[in-house]
């Protein structure tokens, strides 16, 4: 393939299209049913989390589903408004413009854009690894917060007040002074809706087993228990005419198809965008990837993370150019439709129809759905995203894990999700540098009767007072070089008699070109001191690289394949 | 030595102190002499450079020599006013005072209290392996370039013009538009001096040996070259008025001791001069730290980094308190000092003296002292700091050291000092972390005979095909341990009848939680394919954070002291 090709974006919707049978279409059109029914709620109830107008959560759930069919690698991840990148998207647009006005929306609309265009460049140029800079810890802990943070957030609509802020102690704040204004009937609504879904989410499916039905199927029953609040608080209002009474409702939906939008050609927004669209378009490929993964290992499928970024990044450039705001893979939604047993994407596309009819029909339904409705519906999603686990793992395996997943838990609370996740991943990158630079070395002996070398002060091992044999655990570069030399200096200053150093280098990866001056100096100050520097165990690509220079021929000792073979020469007396 | 004494600085004055002898004493003075006459055209050129009144230069040249005395651990290292630290020092003033001002000095002033307390912060918190981020082939790009920088900014003063700029195109566009202007006597003058001072530096030498000198007295002597330069142009200018023909001259130098002086309490400007102090720190630190473990090295001796830190800081503040600006320890007057043969710290403090009646008694000399000679002084001695040697060794060994040193070189000439440096750490960071998200990884086979496996690719060994032996070749980290589950994923996928997958660990330095979770992942995945998953030589840490977690007991397969071990046990046909 030549390497223009490789550039091109590859379309996946040629593999899984035309195989396409009458089974799968089955398959596909049931798992879109059930898929529609339950984005519903939470499109409207994510456009709202993003300060947007209900419907705009309906028209970011249909332009990038049929995006994502043609270019997306994974079978079953349905795209949308999903939570985190909700609340992000919020937090970003707030300081460009009051919440909901026309141009909120026009800048939510930009972001996508801007998203989209970073998604599809970073795929067009293979930087799929990049994300792989966003630790595991990082990511939970940052989800964790999000989650607070959105049921934080959506206490006020629970309660019936206004309240700021784009974090927790600015919010919490706000809702202590406004405790006073509290709508009790609101607040009736939302905690029995809150009550309700925890129960179908705790109580129905067990019961609907019981009652015979089969797991799976009564997993599937579960996940409609929002459009069930949705009805019944609805038609609650409609009949007792609630809104009367001061229950806030969604009020008139524009009826139609998704309108065709473009961004804000402003190139002070796009700068002022750049680095949380950056950070939103991490987030939701990290999230998306993992889902998807998770779910293609599900079927022994596989997804191709490249190919993704250009898949989510066409996403967001649909949502852009048809109303929306930005998207990715959501986890929730993506179960259901692979529990419902999606075969393709072609059940995406299906989704996608199902949304517009709703767009197009339904949206007068909706106009006495009282908005604490869809807080609950929020706030029981998120505070399954809300996992402390992470901490006491961390805390018992790798400190400096820890440390970075409380950075971006406190961080992400008390400051806000961009200061949070780059901390996060300031953090962990500073700790493994730091870690780098005092790399682990350790004096090895014969471990007797083998060829193998051990720790001395942890084996039992066999050592010559003539020869130090040291084994560095680390790649030597800049930043742990002098480490290096320190060591050896002090070593050989605190032992007499000794007429050789080798280092083992099993674990030395690379050699950089402070690392190589490094050497040549301790080469040179051993020499000074009547003392040979052998290296063993050279690996093939560190040995290409210190062939190129001069090194090896000035070096004052030898080169051995194998430590013990180096041993066999300089300390024969330890073998024999 | 409990932890808090730990804290304290140390002072290494109480060691050399106590034995101090007439021996010392005559050979510190010699020393100092020397010293001293080389100090004064170079304290009154870098305060010039620096965009200060020459005084300034004298003032910084006598307290910081005291305090390091005091607290530093080097014998040799004279500390005052370098040329790279002044070209640092008026590129972080230029934006806050004119030059030439009051308020300019105050700022300088400020700067050297600021650096003082960042080196002095360090030394007591240990920090001094932050300096290792600062890798050798930047530090030699950086220099180069200030080198460059340096010369060009004194061309104005060597052709009788004035011109603006802080970086190479600034200036060389400023010098352009002035060449209509330039001032033929003043060029002249700077034009012999500098023909003189290379030609001290290269012919005066050889000629004095072959006159009867000894090699290292014909060295120093060379090294007042600067001095003569000064007697001779100021003698001349004296004598014919040069300076009514427009010749700009030194003109009235304060007399008198330095004076007491205190920063500017303006927390606006310490936070817009937080970072340039923090540079003009490091930058300080590693050029006097390597030159004095160079010279330490020659005798045998050693040099403590955290100590030094503590000493620089004294000196800095210091500085501050007597109306100099920031200072280091300088490469040529500390080999000066070194090879005329200075003993102790006690040196410094003679040369403090010499310089203290120099400031008292002989400023009225230097009235006629032509500036250009000074602006020679400085050209012929920062031209010996470039050294592109560092670009030909780096492409040749290193393409992610080449890159770095290309960014600091092409940054610091056409943006800045500060940029430069900040860009070349911050290449060298990203390209060492690249390098670890992309570990090399390579399955090895036994070499016949031996215990020791090496690349099936590079050497002739033996293997099985219901074993793969991987040996990865960097810790595993949240950067690189996808690439680890795609490597072993691909792999198995690729590899019918195999049966046990052994990783061979002697590379893997540590693994974080985010790689021990793909660990769990790899593990449970090939499960399910039928395939066990071993591990062999493991290191010590490694394994004792391992036997935290519950992943050793849930892996399919076993843990070996050995590669040759678990090959032996699961593949023992390739031993018999």
């Amino acid at each position: 393939m030549p390497s223009w090709r490789r550039m091109l974006p590859s379309l996946p919707v040629l593999q899984w299209g035309r195989a396409y049978n009458r089974e799968a279409l089955v398959s596909d059109s049931v798992a879109a049913l059930i898929v529609t029914i339950m984005l519903i709620p939470q499109s409207l109830a994510y456009a709202m989390l993003a300060g947007l107008p209900p419907e705009v959560g309906l028209y970011a759930s249909v332009a990038p589903l049929l995006l994502y069919a043609v270019f997306g690698t994974s079978r079953v991840l349905a795209v949308g408004p999903v939570a985190v990148v909700s609340l992000m998207t919020a937090a970003a647009i707030g300081q460009h413009a009051p919440a909901g006005t026309p141009e909120y929306w026009a800048v939510a609309i930009t972001l996508a854009f801007l998203s989209g265009l970073l998604l599809l460049s970073m795929g067009l140029l293979r930087l799929g690894f990049l994300a792989n800079f966003l630790s595991h810890p990082v990511i939970s802990g940052f989800i964790s917060a999000s989650g607070i943070l959105i049921a934080a957030s959506q206490l006020k609509t629970l309660m019936g007040v206004s309240a700021e802020g784009h974090n927790f102690l600015d919010l919490s704040l706000s809702l202590m002074s406004q405790l006073g204004q509290v709508h009790v009937l609101t607040l009736a609504i939302g905690a029995v809706t809150v009550a309700f879904l925890f129960w179908v989410r705790s109580g129905l499916k067990p019961l609907l087993q019981r009652l015979g039905m089969k797991p799976r199927a009564a997993d599937v029953a579960a996940k409609t228990g929002p459009v069930a609040a949705i009805a019944v608080t609805t038609l609650l209002t409609w009949a007792l005419d609630w809104q009367v009474q001061g229950v806030k409702i969604v009020g008139a939906v524009p009826q139609g198809l998704p309108p065709f939008t473009l961004p804000l050609w402003d190139l002070g927004l796009w700068q002022a965008l750049l680095v949380p669209a950056l950070l939103i378009s991490v987030v939701g490929f990290v999230e998306s990837v993992s889902v998807g993964q998770t779910l293609a290992a599900k079927r022994r499928q596989r997804i191709e993370p490249d190919q993704e970024l250009v898949a989510l990044g066409s996403s967001n450039l649909s949502a852009a150019l048809t109303g929306g705001f930005p998207v990715t893979g959501g986890f929730a939604r993506s179960v259901v439709n692979f529990d419902a047993g999606a075969q393709t994407p072609a059940a995406g596309v299906f989704t996608a129809a199902g949304i517009t009819l709703a767009s197009m029909f339904l949206t007068p339904v909706l106009y006495y759905l009282p908005q604490a409705t869809l807080a609950a519906t929020i706030v029981v999603a998120v505070l399954s995203l809300v996992d402390f686990s992470i901490l006491r793992k961390t805390w018992n395996y790798a400190k400096s894990d820890f440390s970075a997943v409380v950075a971006t838990l406190v961080a992400t609370l008390t400051v806000g999700v961009e200061t949070g996740l780059i901390l996060g991943v300031g953090v962990s990158l500073a700790l493994y540098l730091y870690r780098t630079s005092r790399p682990h070395m350790a004096e090895v002996g014969l471990v007797v009767g083998s060829e193998h070398f051990r720790n001395v002060q942890r084996h039992a091992v066999a050592v010559s007072p003539r020869v130090l044999s040291l084994r560095v655990d680390e790649s030597l570069y800049f930043a742990n070089s002098r480490a290096l030399e320190d060591r050896i200096n002090s070593t050989v200053a605190s032992r007499h008699g000794l007429v050789h150093v080798i280092l083992q280098c099993s674990a030395i990866n690379d050699i950089d070109a402070s690392a190589l001056e490094s050497l040549e100096a301790i080469d040179l100050r051993l020499r000074g001191a009547g003392v040979r520097l052998h290296l063993s165990e050279v690996k093939g690509p560190v040995m290409d690289r210190l062939r190129k220079t001069e090194f090896l021929n000035g070096l004052s000792g030898q080169v051995f394949l194998s430590h013990y073979q180096a041993i066999a020469e300089l300390a024969p007396e330890l073998i024999a």
